[in-house]
């Protein structure tokens, strides 16, 4: 077909491809499933339908479906992971971005903390959970509606804060735009932002900076 | 001229009607503040520059401006305030349009306390200042930048909170639109929202809700 | 789960909290309607569907459920009711939206006046219910469209107006930010805005406004 | 110079040139005058500065120049004006564009009623004017801010009703969008819209309405 | 129910209560449409669906359904037309709300001539039908995509023309706020603007025209 | 300074580098406009300011300067120039950026046709220059406020159309995004759109298509 | 039926007319695939669905469809092909608009290289490409999300560049909005761009310039 | 002052306060600027003016002024700095807010590398340079108009990229918007995006980012 392999990508950027599934024909999808699996010996795939699943169990096995956040994989055994990140949410409704951003940051190695249903309208239920994300080198905030957690985990924390607005909401909500205007506009410093909905893209960078905080041999 | 006197408004509303300075030519300001006076015994406009005070300060040396507000007034001696309504701002920015409110609400009866320079990027700030902010019937919250701090004390308070979004920031704030979008999206209970930078309308509707709190002959 | 139980909000807040029931996946739902039930002796989610209805009817017969409102509740027998509120739409389109805040605001203890299909093309259906109107302690205006109803009601009354644009119409309605400009632009004082068609939000507000002019034990 | 004469034009529409004088040079805003003087006996230009006044004044001494709508113009004597057109303004703010239509029409032969300052929040003052509106052939509402008024008179008359959006307002009003979209999404039927503070295209659209309405020679 | 008849509408306004079926529920169609059947001896609806004519059919058999215009109705005989209207489309994906807006003329009462897919991009097609077009009280010019068409028309006739942006194209055309846009910076005089699609609003604004320009007992 | 030298442009594209003027600072001015004088022995700057102007013309008095299109330059005597270019304008306020566009394909060394003023108000004045456009190789359209003209030109043209929004207008035409939105909503073939005001960007495309068309020596 | 012939138009434009085939009619469909085949011996539709190839297919058995461009055609046999269009994209997700481009191109007698999946992420992709793009005499530049493709190529080569934004993507990407302002904001010179999702505008377009480069009989 | 000091922040974040200077008042510039330098040794302001310079330099003859980055500071003598990060930019127009990201993170005590007007409309520009932007542990992209610069970035590294938009451009850049939007939807990974011009927050957090690379004693 006309996709080009990547084949420097691993070298220049330490990770290997993951697939973007939606919308992708199955052959296509199949085809380079198989692929990378072979190069690899693992194979990670975001935004995954079940039907995709069905489809590439019936070929591989292997392969795991996780309906919360959309991601199929077949995983190496044993991998270790090092380093913390911190993912959070405001709400429940947003824990499927996260998890996409979570299960991306262990796919590629990283510890995961998650803190979930802790957004700004009860402020002590994420107070009482600062110890933990203190410690991380990396903070994932995962917030739609009004997308406030960015800010106030920002003026929290001493490390980056990846703030990661999400579709959740209705009415001016505008499908994300507003909270990913709050997180752009936030007056706390130490944050920077990511596409609505794109755990994916938080998970990768969250990985990056984290690894930048392992001072050993893992990363 | 042309405009038409609102003669039954104070009836309908119970508030005398408030001078919108910005704009308004020399003759009919200084037209349309002696009438005020007159009918009233006492005045206040909004949005008013130096040049519209000295103005009107020749005619009527009794006349006061508050060059942070932008309020000029002639007040009555002596009125009784009552109730309480907490004005909060996020930073020290958006003190200019806190104060807008503060007086208006102050000018129409009621007590206010300032609770300034809180914004969640430092979010101890609010928290030690918690209560007094309970104590009051109504909270207005006055942010710019990504103007969180309305979700935040919509989660804190059992009172009316009303968001004035301000045109504090730059880039991507759109000139308060952001901020006006997160208050709107808010995540927390009981926040309503009043235009960009609009104190004096905040103060209005604030001074309504505490005449309601207030359980004797004042309001 | 990750759902975090918000157990000091009745304490801050004075409400118990409210399922919004748009997009919960079916066991969350069953597993928060029965610990709030249990908790409050009573429940209320908002935005259900009628398969959401049918499946918690099967485990709690006391369920009712509004097909307008979409509204899903039991409630107490023999709550006491107090105070007022005005809740009036432009349009009939607006009812479902006008319907969740009128039961919200019910079911939190206030009593509700609907006067519906009273929109701004035909003044006069307005002015001849404006004797009710002006009697309540807080005014809700449900409008599309062009959502000029809630400053017409802002300038006739004495009491807050809490204005809900709604979806309601086509083209350069821009599925309600076009109402919504309308009112947070408002000529008229004493007028603030929620989110497009958050019925809810406005009930609660309203709610919350009520209980002030509430001067006895009730609120 | 390369503009070109459209010398069809007045053929084909019954309305000789006016000149938009923003922004046009010296030279050419005095050539294209007295040519237009020339072919007409009369002339009129729009959006003119009190500069551009004092240029051609020197050399055309019969020019005249209003301040507040800022036409420049020489009129023929003794011109015979036809029909009625009203002219509705929300605000006092709103007069300058409401002048430009105002001034248009009669230049062009319709006897216009000016009804200033009758804006929704203060509804009473509208409904006193009434008969007069509606006995004109075409009903003008200019306003900023919300818009409103658009819709209201659209309700209240039959004949047609164009409303003029105007930048009057702060913060959401979006430079007049906010009130563009009002009229736009009006729920009333018989509005049309012009584009914001275009009362030169108002007062132009009103004489061709106008014109239709008058029963004989004039139009 | 809740709906108001608006009784005094059609002496207001010389038009009797048209319809919006879209989204109306079965029970509340069937009534209005009776009630209106019955007052009137006719009645009309707009943006009706299949299943609604079918509904409506088993009780009124002399409804009648165009599958083009939506509109579905049940009209005198023998009603008299006067006048002339010329609706104008650019392409033959704007027919169905041209139909709207002609039907809707014909209805009240004026003679309609229709003169379709003479969009900008082959000029010549609309010079050729320039002649009937100038004959007309009101031109009604339909266009999506980039709705030059109203502008052309409006340097053409000397009478009104009406624009009416609708949602057809694709990508940046935003469901038709490019059309919309396009017609409000019209650089012709004498066109003003409806809402996107609204082809009954551009066929009661066109009628109300028309009828000013019929000079004896029918308008 | 830090400005790199892009030495291979030239040979890349076919063109020297022009100066963007607006906001450069004078000693970088001055440093760019000597180096590119001394290696072309020519140089051309655009959105340049008279104050600009004379500080160049201090130490390279052979630069000249136009007022109309704000371009500086020091010209090669006896370029040739090849093929040609229409260059047409809506209105006269839009000749400025036409300028732009003219004077740069003329300095790449492009014959250009001017026909300005022609805009769709008045449609006969643009189909009677028809003869001369459809000689040119490309046709740049420059417009503002609705910017028709790139449409009805690219329906009567077999050459690429190059449609330049400019900003000029007020209210709804945002600063130009509506005309731009006109443009690439087109519903004629053979037209593509460059950045609102980029009269330079037309120019350089229009050249690069016209030396396509030269069938000889000189592109 | 209402459709015009645009008998002038390959006269006028050297292409015949090419059928848009959303949403068009089962009838009105054939009648125009019937017509235009018998004038000009062959025919191709774009955004046809497979259901109305079934549809044609069954009347004209000749038909052929490609799902991936939704083209529909019957073309002459053995046309001879010209000159060289060189059709880029940045991802796969993008090769339906390219094929859509590039199969207008060869329909309208131009030879079209493909160079796909090429986009900034990994720059060397393209780079290892530059040789047969720098030979077309006009590239087409497919690319969603953020649509940097085109400036770069913009800087790579000396022929027009056409940009094609395309609705791939999430979130911010706005529908194609977002890539849509990258292009047109481009930094490179000689890049212009068409509607999101456009790929027969630039297949068309693309055409224009291409046969301006061939110089013989061919254009 | 209302100011409050955030006392708890260089504990809770290892950041130092950093004053905004633009829109500050005289008399609290002097007192914040005296309070944070006697707290810390050392102090910094952003956005500073001119007349802000000379208002402190007179009662701190220590503060130093860039009229580029617009910083005013006093920096401790023979601070230490530690890893690397790359500050890149599209154009020489970018640069201003480029060094107010250095000079921060200098401040904060990051050696910084600068690699200016290295835009991809000549990619060999910012090729040339890629050894040392590998190296560093942190990547700032500052880029304007179309912004493609950082997305081209994060294709070609394997730390994080932090975007700043930048508002360098016109027309349809709308301020910075469009370059947010594409650094937002960015198809490289690992780009993370601040607010326009916000050189500020990307020093700041390229400082925590670079710290986290630092093995030893320095962050
Ligand atoms: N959920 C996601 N959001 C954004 N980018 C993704 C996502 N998942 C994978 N990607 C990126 O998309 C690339 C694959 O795109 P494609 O060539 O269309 O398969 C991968 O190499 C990843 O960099
Ligand atoms: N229709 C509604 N619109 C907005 N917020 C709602 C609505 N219904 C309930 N809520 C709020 O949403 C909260 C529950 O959200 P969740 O944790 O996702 O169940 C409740 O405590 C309410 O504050
Ligand atoms: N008016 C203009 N609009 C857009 N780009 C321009 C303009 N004038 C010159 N340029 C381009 O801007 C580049 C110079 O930018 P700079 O490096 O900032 O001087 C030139 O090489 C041209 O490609
Ligand atoms: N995919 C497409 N996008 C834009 N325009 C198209 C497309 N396909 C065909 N066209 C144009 O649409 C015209 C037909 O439109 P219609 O009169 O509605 O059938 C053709 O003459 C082409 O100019
Ligand atoms: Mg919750
Ligand atoms: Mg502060
Ligand atoms: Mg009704
Ligand atoms: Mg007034
Ligand atoms: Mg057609
Ligand atoms: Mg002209
Ligand atoms: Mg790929
Ligand atoms: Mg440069």
């Amino acid at each position: 077909g006309y996709a080009k392999i990547d084949s420097h990508r691993k070298m220049r950027s330490g990770f290997a491809e993951v697939v973007f599934c939606q919308g992708k024909r199955d052959e296509f999808l199949l085809e380079i499933f198989h692929r990378i699996y072979k190069d690899e010996g693992e194979v990670m795939g975001t935004r995954a339908s079940l039907a995709q699943y069905e489809l590439l169990h019936k070929e591989l096995p292997q392969v795991t479906y996780d309906p919360v956040s959309h991601i199929l994989k077949i995983e190496k055994k044993d991998k270790k992971r090092s380093g913390l990140i911190a993912v959070c949410t405001a709400g429940t409704a947003d824990i499927a971005v996260a998890e996409e951003a979570a299960q991306t940051a262990e796919f590629f190695g990283a510890n995961v903390e998650r803190i979930y249903d802790v957004g700004v309208s009860g402020i002590h239920r994420l107070l009482s959970r600062l110890e933990v994300i203190q410690k991380a080198n990396c903070v994932v905030a995962v917030a739609g509606m009004e997308g406030a957690l960015a800010s106030v985990l920002g003026g929290l924390v001493s490390r980056p804060v990846i703030g990661v607005p999400t579709s959740v909401g209705y009415g001016a909500n505008m499908g994300g735009i507003s909270a990913l205007l709050t997180m752009i506009n936030s007056c706390a410093n130490g944050v920077a932002v990511v596409n609505i909905d794109n755990g994916y893209g938080a998970g990768y960078l969250a990985t990056q900076i984290n690894r930048l905080g392992v001072h050993d041999e893992e990363a």
